[in-house]
């Protein structure tokens, strides 16, 4: 129906008639000639009728916003006067010819213009219209751009796509299953899939070598601002190959992805050990873009006499740990304060400060609170391992070590933001060597990754003499401060998984119930298998520079888990409840409908 | 791991060192050697340990089918008398000259060389093994370079892939749909989309122009040999484009798909209206390999004492129809009386027939148990029509409408089968002007299509005052029997679509609940749009000649619906169930467990 799209129109086609398609995204009316900016999905373009066709000119008047419309016309140069550098087409117009009028719109439910005033329930309820807004249609854009260049990357490494099951069975992982009712095996359920991890390590069993999907998994967790109850990984799962080779296959991906999409060289990723990104940024997925560094001071503070430090330093299971902020010494006290309720957050329990006037001048030359406490040679000691300088703040954590990489690692976030210490560039990293396991509160022991990671270098007794120390041969991609993605070197041996789940305190019986089907596979020629999973949506997020995940998806939901545009969830129609053997104890009030 | 996979060995590789993985096929000790068939997923290498090297040769005298392991070797052209031409690697083998046993295997619980033993359950308890069969191994194989042919070509003409929710509201539409209870919204549901038509027309509404999908859709329906709780579509949405161009992008897309991956040249694809069809094969999907047509021969019966024949034939509903096959008058009387049988399953009451002897001789040279209803002239007028030669059978059909076309386009294909009339080719069409509307048993109407179709040529006026006679702009691809996939322009003016919903006797109210939000985005400037799915899987099932949608599938379920891999559906924590606000009415018995 059309030439080409508004947004294509250039020089190059100056003098030529074309037919364009799209909607009229503004009318006006100036001088006795009608301007229009007629809208596509690649951009939009100007369209100027003359009074000189009066038929057609008067169908033009009768134009409104959003109006969709087939335009002939020439393409001609606009008098210089009125180019316009902001947008793709602003060297041309378009004569208009001949105007005919596909489909009318009422007065829009909101703006496009300034979304700003539009509630996200409103925008949600008419996405079809929000999508309309060219900085929407962008990020769907873009998101299609990403996932083809993903697909066409894995396809030319020899990886399958290949489909593994929406309806499966639950799984015995912390987040909550969506559970979908039987009707032909009434009173049982299936789960929608949190990842396909058991089909596609099956998937290697049988030998598929190398396989991907880009795939919806499910988690009916209560929504924090980013996430949503459906998202998009793209799934990767190799055999024969190890970990180094699978981040180097992968890294090739996003550092490809980024050149061709963003025209940005990422370069080689740094690897970093789990360990030392605590040590140094108190976060499993560090931010390099932010200067500022968790130094560790315990060995200075171990023997003054506040407590406070003191305590943690001879803590086995304790840290002190500093942030030196340049050009700090300028917080005022109530910005300070502001950070020691910050730091609360995550459990610490206040914030010591030193500020930096003379550093030359030792005790004497720095003004705080604990002054009193440190002699000259620890602040000499302090002063001289954060190389802080005149005019610097050194802020204090000293607590349990959870709570002060926590706590550290997020003020130095909110530092690097606040003081415009972040920079705009692009910092991925590796981090490597997790620990397999993480204390639970009980003592017990719970997976950092999940049970099916294997540890590196080590039998399956060794693990079990001492778990908590075991390192798994476990890796992350993280961009920005955000977890790309994360995988592992999967357990290919029966011995090994099942002494996995006995550290796990999962029962021989328990294991067989819910895990049967994976033991028993692992007994018949299992290869070595290694993979990697990337969140898409926040892929698409980081690279189109969105606020929110839902931003990046065309159909979201809201925090509620629900849609305002299709009403969904909604009441379920009696027959089809009798049939699935089911009844709701608690009908659904009209008002709870979404 | 690998130098190259086992399957791609070749004479190129000729004293090459190389390094396989893979799974011990079969081992064979001969003349006090052993030979390996090594297996990968692209094919199998004949691997050859001597005594030469003791330790090499006693690891490898331990190797067991289908242990996996890692083999160094040196290729060399096998002796010209062991040279094997069914196999690609067949030229060569390894001489073996390390071995590390990587993974081993206990005894399989079903056998991979001879499947057939294999029971159906069993293939899919261990489906792990069963893929390892190159035969299966080939088809998943072959549905990755589909799926990925088609995105390629997608892509490459700015179709944008665009997810779409899983977790929606349900349909009214025919079949049942999935529901998903809801934990934020208690005693409500989500359904799983059966497909994601509303979702794609909002996409047009919202002016992303071309949007595609591969994406998995689902139906609870009481399973039919070959239909799956879950299965993929390829999904297509454009707007501003006829019905003949999206059959033409499209036939350009499968005509490419088969031209690649099958070398086949489709050719242009014939079209067919679907009156036709039904009136020359009896079908709206007729498979054009098979030669036979149905022949309408009412108005010669018309005046035949013969009530069985004239009756049906002065019934404005009615059809008198017969097929001729040639050579059929070798057919026993007991074959014939098993196609009466068969059509039986259709409703017709019976088959009569009518064998041709000596064509000249008229009702003299045939032999049919009705012969005394008919005279001369009607012999001859059926023999003149039907052209039947000597040595063929007339097969009649008498009924109302849709029982003759059913009946007699089911024989046709049973014949076609049976007498080997069906060629080995492949013959696609275009199936289009269908009928918008099918009568109901209590004479209500139906779509055939989908509500969302939109009439050809007609005012919503116009489509009220005569519905049963109206012709959607829909359009099937159909290929060599089966319906490859439909679509159609669909109805972009509220106008039209509340007609429709008033034909379909759907209230205001109804469709305000039902449909609401879809006749409200009608209001804003709704682009004419038109689109298409295919569904995967009997794309790749025809593509790769598998006999079941199963085995195109990497996961399938059973016909009841289940998983005996991963023994879904199973039963629910009572936790969840609470926490849902649900109660199962009859609880699962264990023997009812998957």
């Amino acid at each position: 129906m059309r030439t080409l799209y508004c947004g294509q129109v250039n020089e190059t086609n100056i003098d030529q008639q074309v037919e364009l398609v799209g909607w009229v995204n503004k009318r006006r009316d100036l001088g006795g000639v009608i301007f229009l900016d007629l809208r596509d999905r690649e951009g939009l373009v100007q369209v100027v009728y003359d009074p000189d066709l009066p038929e057609v000119f008067e169908l033009a008047s009768s134009l409104r916003n959003e109006f969709c419309v087939k335009v002939t016309g020439k393409v001609r140069p606009r008098p210089a006067s009125q180019v316009n550098k902001d947008m793709a087409t602003g060297g041309v117009e378009i004569l208009g010819l001949e105007l005919e009028i596909l489909s009318k719109s009422a007065p829009l439910p909101l703006t496009l213009d300034d979304h700003q005033t539009n509630s996200e329930e409103q925008r949600l309820k008419y996405r079809y219209l929000d999508l309309r807004r060219p900085e929407m249609a962008e990020k769907i854009k873009f998101r299609a751009r990403i996932t083809s260049a993903v697909r066409r990357f894995l396809d030319d490494n020899g990886f399958l796509d290949i489909e593994t099951p929406i309806l499966t069975a639950a799984t015995p992982e912390g987040a909550r299953d969506y559970l979908v009712p039987s009707r032909t095996h009434k009173g049982n359920f299936f789960a929608l899939p949190q990842s396909p991890q058991l089909f596609k390590q099956l998937l290697m069993m049988s030998g598929m070598d190398r396989y991907y999907q880009i795939v919806k998994c499910f988690r009916d967790e209560d929504l924090r601002a980013d996430r949503q109850p459906e998202f998009t990984q793209i799934d990767i799962e190799t055999s024969f190959m190890s970990a180094d080779q699978v981040m180097a296959v992968t890294e090739e991906m996003i550092r490809g992805i980024f050149q061709d999409l963003l025209n940005v060289d990422l370069g080689d990723f740094p690897r970093m050990t789990y360990a030392e990104a605590m040590r140094r940024y108190g976060s499993d997925k560090p931010d390099l873009r932010n200067p500022l560094e968790l130094i560790d001071v315990a060995d200075l503070v171990k023997d003054v006499e506040f407590k406070v430090f003191s305590g943690p330093a001879n803590d086995e299971k304790g840290r002190v740990a500093v942030i030196c902020v340049p050009g700090g010494a300028a917080l005022s006290r109530k910005n300070i304060d502001e950070y020691g309720k910050f730091v609360g957050i995550y459990g610490a329990k206040g914030l010591a400060w030193m500020k930096v006037n003379e550093a030359a001048k030792g005790l004497e030359g720095v003004q705080s609170p604990i002054a009193k406490f440190l002699n000259e040679e620890v602040v000499n000691a302090l002063l001289e391992r954060t190389q802080a300088k005149d005019g610097d703040i050194i802020l204090f954590g000293a607590d349990k070590g959870t709570i002060v990489s926590e706590a550290m690692g997020a003020l130095r976030l909110k530092l690097g933001e606040d003081l415009e210490l972040t920079s705009d560039e692009w910092k991925p990293l590796w981090v490597v060597d997790f620990p397999m396991f993480e204390e639970l509160p009980n003592g017990g022991l719970t997976p950092l990754h999940h049970p099916f990671t294997a540890p590196t270098g080590l039998t399956p007794e060794q693990l079990e003499a001492d778990p908590a120390n075991a390192i798994s041969d476990a890796y992350d991609m993280v961009l920005n401060g955000c977890e790309l993605g994360g995988g592992s070197v999967r357990i290919y041996d029966q011995a090994m998984q099942a002494a996995i789940f006995r550290i796990l305190g999962i029962s021989d019986e328990e294991a067989q119930e819910k895990f049967g089907f994976l033991l028993e596979a692992l007994q018949f020629g299992a290869p070595p298998h290694a993979g990697l999973a990337f969140g898409l949506d926040r892929l698409v997020m980081l690279m189109t520079g969105a606020s929110s995940i839902r931003d990046v998806m065309a159909f979201p939901k809201t925090l509620t888990a629900a849609c305002p545009l299709t009403n969904a969830p909604g009441q379920a129609n009696p027959a089809a409840l009798a049939d699935l053997g089911l009844e709701v104890e608690a009908p659904a009030a009209e008002e709870e409908q979404a």
